[in-house]
């Protein structure tokens, strides 16, 4: 048993972690923090009768004393001031936001100034298909953003075999902007409608674009298109490319993901409601002569977020990587 | 460990008991059943990787010979037909249709000729709060509606308080017609649309009616109006009566249901996010003079279905009644 | 030809009313105000190419002078403020807010103190099938509420065969609470959710109530139960009592709106889709035994605000009462 | 004033061409039919007090007697039947299914053998931005699917610029499957949910492939993914290219559509909310190096379907191509 605790547990981020810590057969819960004090169920009503739990004012030095290893569930920059901290003492940490995800170059110039750089030389990029070994010896991992994780795991594995302009047209839900209010999330502007936001502009963008560059080894041209639709929670994906080559794309799917108990490759396209609350990311792919196009499907909030940190936790403490990560869909 | 089986799996409620069985501690899933050979991910594509299982055609000797329980999760009419073979074997039966709900008379009415008459009069009606004792011993149990599930549990802790005119205005999710295809479950037809149906004729009034009945001894006039909301999943009620003498509303309702770990009385407006997912019945009530308003909410699938039918086998099957039932939302 | 303007166009009510007068025959748009300075097709940008108009900020004496009629969509309290000023001069006023529609003990208990008692005296309530003949003469109307508009029309035929204790349960579409931003109009709060709110204490509660004792010279004891359902417009309206004496509820419907071309009577259960996008009333009512079941449907930002206003506007400018109103249902 | 009737008047395109003609200053509705004799408000109960009109059981001579235009709202194949009958009298045709928009090889290839292959010769393709002149002129009108108009209008400016590899990501409401009932239109399959479907081989590829060829004269590699998402009506589409030299695209795009009423160039991505209930295509575009995106937005049953059927009708007729085309979105 380990104990872990959450560091910005009143988001949707840090209640799906609640979730999956208290259905978790190896972990204690023992720390809740946001930026006031109250008790969780004050925090989300459906929690009354679930769990009965102080929630404190974030403090780094409580959270270590605490855990074993934290979630960090905060916007960028708030993420890096705690883990800076945290990380002074022997404590792991599985950061949701973007502030170890990417280099230091591409972080500032699409977030803010770094402050903690040292840590960000030595964080791993939590995606575990990819840098499994990585992450069970790392102290801090960032955790992939939910755009990245479906559309690395839809293209890496065709990254040789692409040309380099790739076009990504991604779908989200709503619970992908998070809980604060904004014009573009009330339900009158978002119900029956459909749109692009931020097209050339997204900060995913270049994680997307410096992941895909790391793992070809050569320049990558992406234009990168998220939608809002709605929707509470799911993400789908495609990518459209131009083979260079001939290739079984199934073939090579299946290769690079064998083994893969959270990946499943479909023969039709993907949906959102089959990888809705649970960790699989399911993709297809199609090509058409030199046309190439990969679907991806995730639940933003799981595989995208919450899940994902999970899975990074399982194995940065030893424990089979899938423990306490949901297979069944909600949708019915 | 006990065995068990669902007949009928195919619907949205064999896939929830699939997943309640699949996550309980102390069941073996032995058989799955419906009216044509196949394998579960064919029927539901989300538990492809997750569930490799054989679904049969339907029999009853069979389902007898694997199972200690079975589900019965057909349509009324096919639900009788199996339970009577199948209880002429030492296995217990939770029968979620409208078969053994009712008396015989209120059954023809509603329904066709009852073909089951031996069973229907030893049948408890399975709403486990106030039947617990008599499901305990039960070979069959009617798992109630998911209407009367709902106004019955507002209902009853007030009944010898109102006066006989009670007014109940439900509200329930599009999964609680099923998966056939109508024009009433048309995307087109549902979405952005809310409207009552069989106002004074739906098949539930009459369960409601007889259980309140039994409960009061008195004769009770129901109004009961149903109502298509364009959700997937929950289930609401509002229920208007009279008082014919003053009471503190709210100590009554706690006092009926102290001890209860799945009946929530909340201060505020109950919401259908706050139970889908979970076997919660939330019930709020408010009085203004002699007028008396209680509102209750269940996921029409769980606590109005399968989660209600895993409750009762848990009691008959001699487990904790608690075993396996979620208390986690689905809503972030 | 007259000319008419909107005071508080920038909201839902406003955009509806410049899309009736600008499809109205006898009508001229003279001028629009919000509280800054901007054009319309910033506002709205679905009108970009549509209509090219300037937005000034609110001033009671350009109003005046521009405008025949003026249209106040503004928040109660903001709305006397500048009504009372406009009415100093030539100009008739339809007002949508709450500020002239009760009485002044009414108004004050659910509001706030009211600054314009004067012509609180002498507005009339727009409710055009019960009014018509006052509005027709009036410098002033107080547009009604939606709960009230649709709970009234429903309520009214029956009012002298009706037990005092009358229940309504009101359903609403999201956009009745207007575009701010709260957390329950957040798409993640309202999808996949209903909820009953301000179960006891809506201030349409007591609209509704003093309307029903005028009608009935009697006292109701109401209990009005609102709620937010996940659609955009629509609102669905169950009134629920005990008849005094049988009668033949159909009938009475009937002669009670003989004559009325936007009240229809159905056999069935109404439905939001078939008034959303036009002007209708649709009732439907059912009874049993003693009990009956009124069940109303309106758009609620056209007949509940918008068109009802132009129907006011209409009788109060010598035009015909139904001239630019739509018959035609947005839905499919 | 001119005589109009419909021919398969049941379906959502019929209801949308009715509102449209019956709004129409110079159109006489004389005609509708369907495959079975009722009333229009029978059909659609919104109609009811709105529209008294009895729908006949099609037949073409009848048609032709009684219409000097008439739409066919009917499935492919059945539309041919008629259109060669009616053709035969001196009556025009607008058909709104796929019978007559593409070469004799493609419709063979994607439908069924073609039974009017001589007027399949002389029927234009009524899209009204490319094609007005001819339109005019023409007998039979074969009104663009709904996917190829929004794709078209998108793709055409920028055909010269483009290298052959374009990529097609495109997004419809449900409308756009029809009123019959499938798994796929259930309420629960798509609520909540998003997919795509038919991803290479959905019927209108090869429409916008040929009149992407028609309009280059070279060949094009079109990879189309149509998805179905949870919103009644409204499409987007994201084209995606390479630029084979530098271009201003916003200039491109102004110039090609200027002095267009009906498309709106915008500088933000496109939403299916500000064409809702319009005949508008909005279009936005950006680029990044040599890659290119272009968005485009439609009313999928409006200038995807039945207005843009008008805009052709009033060619044809002579009148002014914009008569009865709506501009106000129905969204708030």
């Amino acid at each position: 048993m380990k104990n872990v605790g959450i560091i910005g547990v009143s988001g949707y981020t840090g209640f799906e972690l609640l979730r999956l810590i208290l259905n978790h057969p190896k972990l204690n819960l023992t720390y809740l923090a946001a930026t006031k004090k109250s008790k969780i169920d004050e925090i989300f009503p459906s929690l009354s009768s679930v769990l009965d739990f102080d929630v404190e004012v974030a403090d780094a030095k409580t959270a270590a004393q605490k855990c074993d290893l934290v979630f960090l569930a905060l916007p960028h920059k708030a993420s890096m001031e705690f883990a800076k901290e945290i990380l002074k003492y022997d404590v792991k940490v599985v950061d949701l936001s973007a502030d170890y995800r990417i280099s230091l170059e591409n972080y500032e110039k699409n977030y803010t100034t770094h402050l903690d750089k040292e840590n960000l030389k030595n964080a791993v990029y939590g995606l575990v298909e990819i840098n499994r070994d990585f992450i069970k010896g790392a102290k801090l991992v960032a955790n992939p953003g939910c755009y990245p994780t479906a559309t690395l795991l839809a293209a890496l594995p065709f990254i040789e075999y692409l040309e380099p302009n790739i076009f990504v047209d991604a779908k989200s839900g709503v619970s992908g902007a998070g809980k604060s209010l904004k014009e573009t999330s009330h339900f009158v502007s978002v119900n029956e409608n459909i749109n692009a936001y931020a097209p050339l502009t997204h900060r995913h963008a270049d994680e997307i674009k410096e992941k895909l560059e790391i793992a070809s080894k050569k320049n990558i041209n992406l234009m990168f298109v998220p939608h809002l639709v709605p929707i509470t929670r799911g993400m789908l994906v495609s990518v459209f490319g131009t083979l260079k080559q001939d290739c079984d794309a199934f073939e090579v799917l299946n290769n690079f993901y064998k083994n893969e108990k959270f990946i499943r490759i479909r023969q039709n396209p993907v949906s959102v409601k089959d990888t809705a609350g649970t960790h699989f990311c399911d993709i297809c792919v199609k090509t058409k002569n030199n046309q190439i196009w990969i679907n991806s499907s995730i639940d933003n909030l799981l595989r995208g977020a919450s899940s994902q940190a999970l899975a990074n936790a399982n194995l940065m403490l030893g424990f089979d990587e899938s423990l306490g990560l949901n297979k069944f869909a909600y949708g019915v």
